[in-house]
């Protein structure tokens, strides 16, 4: 029998530079913020799902399931650690939401946690490559910051946009959601780039054309905590469960095959088709949207495939102020990748934690009137994708 | 509802070295050899469970589950990676049996891939020390050898043995273990040390004392690959669907969290009895175990865990012949890590693979009369534990 699943409490350390924490520190102190308040005993959490993406090479740590239970206190309960790159913290969130739904567990600890500022530039780009084709890809050079400036000049090329009038338009991707994180105490980029320019954007260095440094989010340490359980257990504790309507998951190989539908992200059409489904609805009823802002462009091609703009008009969307905070349709008002962050196995629960606080009005910085939240988490070149739909209705 | 599982096909490639073959493809070749016995279409496979253990360092290769999909021809559906260091692809099995059980997915395909023979030892080592826990285990110089070494110290003083007694006594297991592994056609040592003495492995190089080389498993490149489906469904399309009965899991922190717990192998004890308990059964009604030997002081203190002999009796009783093909209760008659050889991630699935074929007297270099079958997966020292019953009963 399926049930209804809601999230009870949500945590989030604050974003930046942790190079005094082990991982498995750093989750404990997003965990104990989610569990102060959830309302529940230690011994209600059944499993633990946590996301990591590369903590083998950043921490020298895998295996870190049993090391977590035990650092907060939950010796012994079974312990998963997901990847799918920036995706896995969403992974291991989809995964617990179906336990719960279907029965499994009534109540799971999810998260993830990830060390990328304190690993360095060098090792967190090579790190980061790891996400992509290794044989294929890697092999000919290719790193993040080369797939994203491919993908804007395809986009260019597809919908017939001069690349400067383009860099343009996704420039205002990064004036939005600097904007947005200096407001977060809790983003990297708190009280700084509030008042970054689109010029300040076209003319800071260029990291691979046409994508300069505002163009992309940075390194990151952190980590983020969410406690989901059946909604009539989440009743029974608290005020303000937020429900978990919906969500989807799907996958695909690499940039070589998927060849020009790289520019539409099909997979994550697919994905957020089955979180719609799921939960009974269309693109219309979402509120505000937590989007995979790694890049600009990845902000622009992600509200085309998700069903908010049509292919080719996204771009146009957030140069004309439709995703800003009064728009139509808010995305990462929390500051999104750009400006509050990439932990990257901590970036899914992220997203959930601010659409949970959005939603409850407990984001103290930023206001939006909003029943329906999506998420949307991208790994790698779309290997993984995920989206999850969030509501205050239980139905 | 719960429904029933059960397994169809089951694949495994050769163990030993796979210089030429990226991890995706050498999964591919495990999964067709499963696939080909399943009488399925590739559209009945819902999700992929994979399991990979430190595909980061190794190949320069995370975020698989999309490039596998991919692979085999299944792009776009969920394909999750999930790592516990050696118990990776058990983890996997053990979340997509969950699944499967409680209506999630119909039909899903789990397993694991490593090359870790390919890495090369220095690599391999680094590697495998990230299951350790890095901040103190691994900081203090701690690699695996030295992991088991002291547990096997730690026996020896615990059930007051003399140490060279003990040695004598664990080294049974490499001499078993290499017996059934040189008869098996896919294990690493296939034809190789089948004829082993004691003496052999008392003499051979010493790795930790009182380790040495032969009490030890191998460096491995390898992939598994199980199909797993409702016990309805499997038996519309095969003959001998082989049921799950029971899985269990469980987790702890470090070694000196663990402290003198660690010979007892806690985590293991209370992952056993979850597996007993759903399955409804005792020790006494498995008929064949295969058990994670990485070092022959391993296996002993698994069977002692798992609830086949008392705590302090399982290094007597392989010495005795009791955990031999012909004994009470035949340990890794397949050769186990020792024998077969550990490619981390596969080890789980392929302790599967081995336990389903010989539950199917499909063995073909080892005939033992088992009805119903138990696997053993551990990964790291104890953080990640893993137990599957197998039966050819439905219930």
């Amino acid at each position: 029998m399926e049930r209804d699943v809601a999230v009870l409490g949500v945590g989030q350390t604050k974003f930046g530079s942790h190079p005094d924490k082990t991982l498995p520190e750093l989750f404990a102190e997003a965990f104990f913020e989610a569990f102060d308040s959830s309302n529940i005993e230690l011994r209600d959490i059944e499993a633990i799902y946590f996301g990591n993406f590369v903590g083998e090479i950043t921490d020298g740590a895998a295996n870190l399931g049993g090391f977590i239970a035990d650092e907060i206190g939950l010796r012994g309960i079974p312990a998963y650690r997901f990847e799918g790159a920036c995706a896995s913290s969403s992974v291991a969130f989809r995964d617990a939401y179906l336990a719960v739904k279907h029965g499994i567990y009534d109540c799971v600890l999810v998260g993830g946690a990830e060390k990328l500022y304190s690993a360095g530039t060098p090792i967190g780009t090579r790190a980061l490559a790891t996400a992509l084709d290794s044989a294929y890809e890697v092999n000919s050079g290719l790193t993040f910051p080369g797939v994203f400036a491919l993908i804007a000049r395809l986009y260019a090329k597809t919908y017939d946009i001069p690349l400067e009038k383009l860099r343009e338009k996704i420039a205002h991707v990064s004036v939005k959601n600097h904007k947005y994180g200096a407001m977060n105490p809790k983003a990297q980029f708190y009280n700084k780039f509030g008042d970054l320019k689109v010029e300040d954007v076209l003319n800071s260095r260029m990291i691979c054309s046409p994508l300069t440094l505002f163009d992309c989010c940075p390194m990151t340490d952190g980590a983020s905590a969410v406690i989901i359980a059946t909604a009539d257990f989440a009743k029974d504790r608290i005020d303000e469960p937020i429900y978990v309507r919906g969500a989807g998951q799907s996958s695909a190989g690499s940039l070589f095959r998927q060849k020009w539908d790289v520019v539409k992200a099909l997979p994550r059409k697919r994905s957020a088709e089955m979180a719609y489904r799921e939960a009974g609805m269309t693109p219309k009823d979402i509120d505000v949207a937590f989007v995979h802002d790694c890049f600009t462009i990845a902000e622009v091609i992600a509200t085309e495939a998700m069903g908010f703009f049509e292919y080719g008009k996204g771009a146009d969307a957030v140069e004309e102020g439709l995703t800003w905070a009064d728009g139509e349709i808010p995305v990462n008002p929390d500051g999104g990748l750009i400006g509050k962050g990439h932990p990257v196995g901590a970036t899914g629960t992220a997203q959930i934690y601010s659409a949970v606080k959005l939603l409850r009005g407990e984001l103290d910085f930023i206001k939006i009137d909003a029943e329906t939240a999506i998420t949307d988490t991208l790994g790698g070149d779309f290997g993984t994708l995920v989206n999850v739909i969030l509501s205050v209705h239980r139905r």
